[in-house]
């Protein structure tokens, strides 16, 4: 039953290496868990020259996507590019050529996972992705495999790390949302263009494939509706937590009533809800399922290693497979349609923060406008903001996002207040 | 390819009413993940006319396990009775008749695990055991499959609910172990003969398949060093509070060098360790590995629900199996020899307790004591104890358990020393 399967490795940054590196290292475990040995075959890069932190023979490295897809001794190709083209068409052209693909591209999924499993499908071809989301956690397979008999209703991610980062720093240290940005780039955990990070592009597109699996819905980065840190200050973080609340970048994914809402937004988390604690650079999935409960799945989020190693764990499922001969029988398409819910029905707790005239009868006037529009308090905070002002933090009980949105826009117009500071979500205290 | 799973349900306690309720108000996701409906159409009972929780046809009700084991339309057969024996005879006798087995009894997996993977591989069969360790949480799918390609170094779980909420509530409102004792017992929380969760047994049966799994290596119940909750002290647990610690019920699983320990100790975590966070009957596994670091998986370690949803997750498997035509081929067994540590290979940091004569010099020579046996003291906290006396509680540097155990031997021959109130391992600072 033994025997060699040849890989082609798409991509040589962080993650291609963590690849060879490990695939060298583990050799022996990898063969006893496969009964094959495994081989990187090929390896696709832009720049040939460019100097490597892994040896890699001269005559692996190819600059011509061909080399690799249609090397008929190639069995399995791994994904570690990035971006959504050329990496698309490349996986389409080797499900083509009958290769199994392992993909650790969260862009390409969220937007054309589909397309990519029905091919793989049509061509008997296995397609996995767990390194997709949450780096080293194996969340995807503890969704398909681990809830099977479970309704998932709600799923609650830290499923992007240099936010998660940011926003710790912030929260413990005190400093500025700019200042720790700074840091996290020169510390190598934001990029140079941290928009995708800093703006919840990344944690939606995660929150996609999650929803997708753990609700058999097709769930698209671009249902997902989003919001990110940039606006989130100190102010903010530190009236939180006076009320128990740990600043957070959540995803969150729920079901009610066969309808779904999926979100990214900066979010206070009760403190004793157990992703509160997640900090740094970790992330971590909070899923609830009717059957089993509050679970939570803990990790890295990024890095070379811990990347390599998920994206190595698919590619020995694929091996497996390959030696029972049931590769692309093992593909669970959404079977349940996608509804989304309108902002009627998104309910959450919110925390609203206002400068209003320090005067009597304020309080009285803006409770007044919350009963008017169904919004009921749970908390109260109000402290004096100097120059005949009141800073005013009101916690709502659960309410409809469209009650919300048309308190907030009656809030801007109303004239005993000054300035309608932040509006957050509050999860974690049902 | 659809068609229809016949189960036979062995017991109906607790997991078995959960079982027949989640198959019932299930049954539609069930068939879109499995392409088969799934009937209970067997149930094994000792007392046929007890009341129950849940409506059952009488007809499908028996005492004969025959019945159950030589019923030909039977596929799989869930074993939720518990005990050794007669589980491990029917158990043995179904996979005879071709049947595939799903259980959760973790005392049957932690001394014949070995036996009964063997006859299922060598009949073709299936045997999974997934809701045997962490109820809800799918921690051994995680470890076979998740971390396929990784080197587990270290687990840490607290695998038991009873000590946990038990030490919790010591933890947090101060009262004396009898008295919480009985308030789980009145709670549902432990049994009447609570011996098997406070002395750690039930704790030692699950790290042995943890440690199995993860490390590839045939650990049985009785190679787990084991040491239960009952001597924990109010006193112990203030102490660690004042030093950053908390007291949890442990099961640590280690592999150094192809040696591995496993061991169930009451051992102060380090407040900063996500683990120190996981309280009531929560369970949580904590698991590191060479190339992804840090993770947890964490959940619901027991209840109907919990566990049921985690037997019928291995239910999906099995008949999805079936449908694939590959029972019994996905068998891993280990591949490591199993090599125990002795004690002079097992290395932790230690808190010791002692009540000393209040007088210049005890410490030097306390401290001088730990250096002839290559101790050194990491911490040092002394307190007046009354009557002369003082009591004094030292935190060691990573050191060996046989420099330790030698340690305190000595020490409770020192004239010097008037008590050895307490010794257990700290963890969770590295």
């Amino acid at each position: 039953m033994n025997g060699k399967v040849k890989i082609g490795l798409m991509g040589l940054g962080t993650v291609g290496t963590g690849i060879v590196r490990l695939v060298e290292s583990f050799q022996e475990d990898l063969y006893k868990q496969t009964d094959s040995s495994i081989e990187v075959s090929k390896i696709l890069v832009q720049n040939p020259d460019k100097e490597r932190d892994v040896f890699v023979h001269p005559d692996k490295i190819t600059t011509n996507p061909d080399d690799l897809i249609y090397d008929e001794e190639i069995e399995v190709l791994i994904e570690v590019m990035g971006g959504i083209e050329p990496a698309r068409t490349y996986i389409l052209q080797a499900f083509e050529q009958g290769k199994h693909v392992v993909t650790a591209n969260k862009d390409l999924l969220a937007a054309h996972g589909d397309e990519l499993l029905r091919k793989a499908a049509e061509k008997g071809c296995d397609l996995f992705y767990e390194a997709s989301v949450a780096g080293g956690v194996p969340i995807l397979r503890t969704l398909v495999q681990g809830f099977s008999s479970d309704r998932i209703t709600k799923i609650m991610g830290i499923v992007n790390g240099t936010t998660n980062y940011i926003l710790t720093k912030m929260s413990q240290e005190g400093l500025p949302f700019e200042q720790v940005l700074q840091e996290a780039q020169d510390l190598g955990y934001a990029e140079a263009d941290p928009t995708s990070d800093v703006e919840g592009l990344d944690a939606a597109r995660k929150m996609a494939i999650l929803a997708t699996l753990g609700f058999h819905v097709g769930v698209q980065w671009d249902d997902v509706s989003c919001r990110g840190i940039s606006e989130v200050t100190q102010e903010d973080i530190q009236y939180g937590k006076q009320l128990g609340y740990t600043m957070k970048l959540i995803g969150i994914a729920k079901r009610d009533d066969d309808c779904v809402e999926v979100s990214v937004e900066p979010t206070f988390v009760e403190n004793s809800h157990p992703i509160a604690n997640v900090n740094d650079v970790f992330n971590a999935v909070y899923v609830y399922g009717e059957a089993v409960g509050e679970t939570m799945f803990y990790g890295p989020g990024a890095g070379e290693l811990p990347t390599a190693t998920a994206v190595l764990s698919d590619l020995v499922a694929v091996v497996k497979n390959i030696r029972l001969g049931i590769n692309g029988r093992e593909m669970s398409f959404p079977y349940h349609e996608k509804r989304l819910k309108s902002p009627d029905q998104v309910f959450a707790k919110y925390f609203i923060r206002l400068i209003v005239q320090d005067e009597s009868g304020v309080l009285a006037k803006i409770t007044q406008l919350m009963a008017e529009n169904e919004i009921s308090l749970e908390k109260v905070l109000q402290e004096p903001h100097g120059k005949g002002e009141a800073e005013l933090i009101l916690v709502t009980h659960s309410t409809s996002k469209a009650s919300i949105e048309k308190f907030l826009q009656l809030v801007r117009e109303f004239n005993i207040v000054k300035e309608l500071k932040s509006c957050y979500r509050v999860e974690g205290g049902e």
